[in-house]
């Protein structure tokens, strides 16, 4: 079998996930008609559990819906069903002063949880998708001032160490664990540039192009030259405020799925302004993480690991996530397409592909009810028997086959 | 073989854990010479591989310490360890205002992390504790003033539902997820009631002693009717701030070591006031729980669950965990000795220990290089290769080993 032949089939197989299975089950059962919005709690059968509604997957669901109605077919029923969501969220979720809560109970009132920049963010998104799709200009109104509220709030970035090119003397420096309490109070994280690159060209189509290149130079910026640890090139998710490594289990903390999911941002941003150098590096960077995250025992990618193989701190770090590896899938399928073909790096991506997509699509897919488990443990067994909670709903499944279906759909015959 | 032979064994062995095991791991591990205090992230072999220093783990090995100093010999290395670490508390661990940092560096700055009333109420137990062993003025003013100002800001309690002695009517009152929003914001607790109960008992000996019985009082009301769910006889983990259950898979959350932890609290307070029907409601609820807890495939005790048998959002739900098991021991151990000879609840009591005991000591000491692992997979494997960390400390493996001790020896020929 080629791979044209390969790449035809597995097309197939996404499509028919996505279509047949997975938006089925979430516009059957996510739909709260008495309040509005969506359910995310949903349980092995699709029955609901809980009722409180979270920004994060209340935006995704409407970011989906309108996706699929933008890009691979204009149903009805999917923009009605982004339009249910967004109208929610445009009644509840935001507070007086533009940004966005965190939890609502089913009716809509603030769970008074913590402010996360990323409810903006992935408000941000999901506006943006829903405007381009209606038209609505008080959509894309809020799509914008929301993200540029976000780019407002951002803490100032750590500028990259170009006096140390190999990070080395920064490490050093930063090993002692007695760096000064202000400056530790305010670690930086690897999560808000990475998903700014998403964010950004997501929104590239209402945005100025220059403003959009810039912005993710800037972000990639920081996580090639500020999170990417040189000697391993693999990505940290915490730095000192200055961009320096803090050698504590928190400093050494590394997120497997998050250094690989941000590779196919990075992907996605090399395309759009075709740098391949950029595409290079970042294909360079997934394989690597996909090299230290990979679990040789069982199988399937760690969620938590010490970039030193210290232990960690976080008791879930060997479970086996249903978004690391479908982001991983994501990322390889774009990377097969991109590596240059017959190169050693293109064999080496088609080969991760299929243990990954062998792994993944035998464990995580649900034959019996639909849907996708989203936690196994570290041999691979379900350990929490759901389909949504308040962190898994309708957006990483969906989007990831939706992206690899196109992905081999333009590496097929 | 009877009873007292049984006694006799387990007090043996669990004094030699204690004093051939145990504490000369810390002993010879966990001093920071240079900077004072202690070490927690100790390794498998002992060696450090993290230097931050959390107030919690700081303040318990104060008070293991020195209560090992009052009450089993006065051995000068005991106290001159607790004096060790009550320097670096005294020295960089309070406020301003008197309240207690989280976390600190390895050289005693704050780290900025978000305060945690318990770091207060560790360090009224540590400094009661070491001025009780050493007669400071000094140290005795800073517990007194550290827990009367935990009290001074308690959040104000919810009664219990006198007028629905069964709590059934505000449990249905409460299940519809949709109540105020400010309220959400202010769930309360159990983990407060539940250490305050400790805390006030260990500060007995230098409090008023009607303080001491209207505090205690005041807790054990809210654990047995505001936090017990009537229906199962397991305590809840959050409430609505008016008491009432919330039908959430947050308020649905229950931690049977919580439960059973809490209950060795209330039989040591029945004892202390010679309150007979406290003591057997307290074994009540603690066998409840452990049948409520146990995993019947796999055997020991799980970490969370949802009280209705729904999916938890814990991701580490069916962990086995060294503090739950351990206290589970001293529960049973007291209420094997508590209860009534000859009674059908003592031949329960004395069933459990031995399950208990049998499952634990197979699998949490660690025979190769000393001291007990603290976190175990569903199946009983060790998960995270380490003998202390942010959260586990020179503590609950002492303390428990202590105590089982002493019940054994009183139960012993």
């Amino acid at each position: 079998m080629n791979v044209n032949e390969s790449a035809d089939q597995y097309a197939n197989q996404y499509r028919k996930a996505l279509l047949s299975d997975v938006i089925p089950f979430w516009e059957e059962h996510s739909v709260d008609r008495e309040h509005g919005g969506y359910f995310t709690f949903l349980d092995r059968h699709g029955a609901v559990f809980g009722t409180d509604k979270y920004v994060w997957l209340q935006a995704r669901q409407v970011w989906m819906f309108a996706t699929l109605y933008n890009h691979l077919e204009q149903r009805q029923s999917w923009i009605d069903h982004a339009a249910h969501g967004a109208a929610f969220l445009k009644d509840f979720g935001q507070k007086d002063d533009g940004t966005w809560h965190f939890g609502l109970s089913r009716a809509g009132e603030p769970l008074g949880k913590p402010y996360s920049i990323f409810s903006d963010c992935f408000a941000a998104m999901a506006f943006s998708e829903f405007s381009r799709a209606t038209g609505e200009t008080e959509a894309r109104r809020l799509a914008e001032e929301t993200y540029y509220g976000v780019l407002r709030r951002l803490p100032s970035l750590p500028s990259p160490a170009k006096d140390t090119p190999d990070g080395r003397g920064r490490t050093e420096e930063a090993g002692r664990g007695t760096v000064d309490a202000g400056r530790r109070t305010q670690d930086v994280r690897l999560d808000l540039p990475m998903i700014l690159c998403n964010v950004t060209i997501e929104l590239d189509w209402m945005l100025d192009e220059d403003f959009v290149r810039t912005t993710t130079t800037t972000c990639l910026d920081q996580l090639f030259n500020v999170f990417l640890d040189p000697k391993r090139n693999v990505l940290r998710e915490r730095l000192s405020p200055s961009g320096t490594f803090i050698d504590s289990p928190n400093g050494r903390l590394t997120i497997p799925g998050h250094g690989i999911e941000a590779m196919w941002f990075a992907m996605e941003i090399g395309e759009r302004f075709d740098d391949r150098a950029l595409i290079d590096r970042a294909i360079d960077v997934m394989l690597s993480t996909l090299e230290f995250g990979w679990d040789a025992k069982f199988k399937g990618i760690f969620y938590f690991l010490d970039i030193k193989g210290e232990p960690v701190q976080e008791l879930e770090w060997d479970q086996k996530l249903w978004w690391v590896h479908l982001e991983t899938l994501v990322a390889l399928a774009m990377a097969c397409r991109l590596a240059p073909t017959g190169s050693g790096q293109a064999v080496e991506c088609w080969d991760w592909y299929e243990r990954v997509h062998d792994y993944t699509w035998a464990r995580f897919p649900d034959p019996d009810h639909g849907e996708w488990w989203g936690y196994l443990n570290r041999r691979g067994e379900v350990s929490i028997k759901s389909k949504g909670g308040q962190w898994k709903g309708c957006f990483h499944v969906p989007r990831a086959l939706y992206r690899c279906m196109r992905e081999f759909e333009k590496m097929g015959s």
